[in-house]
């Protein structure tokens, strides 16, 4: 790798930054993609719900998307992003933004973040082992996998809430576990309607099982004989990049905001995928990849 | 097909429609496909920036997209719609809109129109025969498949004038033709500049070739020696059904409005994929699709 000026760098090489990457060097533009798609949420992954593909591998998704984006010309790089530098216009290369990662400093004239989200672990045994086994931490994705069994949501925030509702038309029983809940009256009454087993005051001590899930033990000793467990404690989604850079984020500030053209607030840096917000479902992040990689290209082409 | 009451019912067969329905289906809802998915513009398209496919096509996603629908619990009925009626409030069952076709009458609580667009036609000999072999509606789609060819692009307007400038990045030599120009000055400038050859004027007498496209004759007789042919007069995108149900369509007066949870101003309908405006691409429709499922679910269980 001996280019460091490109016409668009892609943090990010999960579904958003792959299809971001795909339409913009098919306009013929020099598009480098900063990060490795073993990194994306995606990549451990068994996804059934997205169009028009029959049951397939996060892995195999991402490996063919990395395959197709170098067909076209993108180029791959793999180190972490250390600084980002906003371009300084009163410089003679005044409408670039440098990048330094662990070994390299690159130019490039726009920028989209594609970076994704972290969803908060519960940090408790079984947790690690068990993920797609049983634990999951996305009922939109995986609640399907669960028809007619019996699970547990472990948080206290709307969102856990909102997860156990739309659980209560696919399992059989429905927990809800959290030390506090923190949300809306009438949304525990629905619950309660909802004939979810409230689990107020509770703390988790461990998830067992050895192929998949088959129980979950609170530190009261309880024991719940679920088969899935779904850990609703949000996500973290926004690197001190962005903050750095001025970008602004949605009214969670957990998320970046954008238009509908993905842009950002700041000129040159777009965003794609669940950076930007729910749901955090693949479908959405290549949508939304699409766009932002053609918004950038017509933005470096005018620039 | 006996069940004439569903919670959703999405119109049209084409990617957003199907991503709508695994969405929407997987999260336990009775959802309605009405439309076929061989009239989706796809169908015929051959796809190669569509993450993460390697080169496929348009009627083997399709049908896939329908089998996934299907194996979530959606259902398929192929015929048009004739007339929509909105909710009466008034009335016993004060929530659902009544869609009628051409043998049936459907009772829904919402609906999703993914009835994409038509791209105008130019009407002359050799269109049709050479669709997909050389005549293409799409510049954004099939650009790239005429690295270093000479291609013409045929339209008067902006977007015309932009899929040209797009071309040059692409093609060894790109002609705009059209009888007249409706754009700024300066956009005409740019052209001129990027070695665009214009012919104002111009009218186009037929499209040659066999296998491929081999020429474009213009009514003076002048034949422009190219491979491809880009016919950018634009689509035509919203059914009169949208107006009569008093959905807001964006400024340009073609596509249908929606915020970013993919709702139209009428309670309880939705909108995704071309429909909802550029860039008409598959990735979109998709993304869209699913944002749309998720928020008309969400809009069923809360009603």
């Amino acid at each position: 790798m001996t280019e460091t000026n490109y016409d668009i760098i892609i943090l990010g090489a999960g579904p958003a930054g792959l299809q971001a990457a795909i339409h913009s060097a098919r306009k013929g533009l020099k598009v480098l993609i900063l990060g490795k798609n073993d990194k994306s949420s995606l990549w451990w992954a068994h996804i059934e719900n997205f169009c028009c593909t029959l049951e397939i591998s996060g892995e195999q998704i991402l490996k063919t998307g990395q395959q197709q984006a170098e067909s076209f010309g993108a180029l791959f790089f793999n180190e972490d992003v250390l600084k980002i530098v906003a371009p300084d216009l009163m410089s003679a290369d005044g409408n670039v933004f440098t990048i330094q990662t662990e070994t390299k400093v690159f130019k490039t004239k726009a920028i989209i973040i594609c970076t994704g989200t972290t969803r908060n672990k519960l940090g408790v045994p079984g947790e690690k082992d068990l993920f797609g086994k049983g634990v999951s931490y996305c009922v939109e994705c995986d609640g399907n996998f669960f028809r007619n069994e019996e699970v547990a949501v472990v948080g206290g925030e709307s969102a856990a809430a909102g997860g156990a509702l739309h659980l209560t038309h696919l399992a059989s029983k429905v927990h809800l576990v959290s030390k506090t809940f923190n949300f809306a009256p009438e949304l525990m009454e629905r619950l309660k309607n909802e004939n979810i087993i409230i689990h107020e005051g509770a703390e988790v001590e461990k998830i067992t099982g050895t192929s998949g899930v088959d129980g979950l033990v609170l530190k009261d000793g309880n024991k719940l004989d679920v088969t899935g467990v779904f850990i609703e404690l949000g996500a973290k989604g926004v690197m001190s990049l962005a903050a750095e850079l001025g970008i602004s984020l949605d009214d969670s500030m957990k998320f970046i905001e954008t238009d509908k053209q993905q842009r950002t607030n700041v000129p040159g840096i777009f965003a794609a995928g669940d950076i930007c917000g729910p749901p955090l479902q693949m479908a959405k992040a290549v949508g939304e990849g699409c766009v932002a990689g053609l918004s950038a290209a017509k933005f470096v082409r005018r620039t």
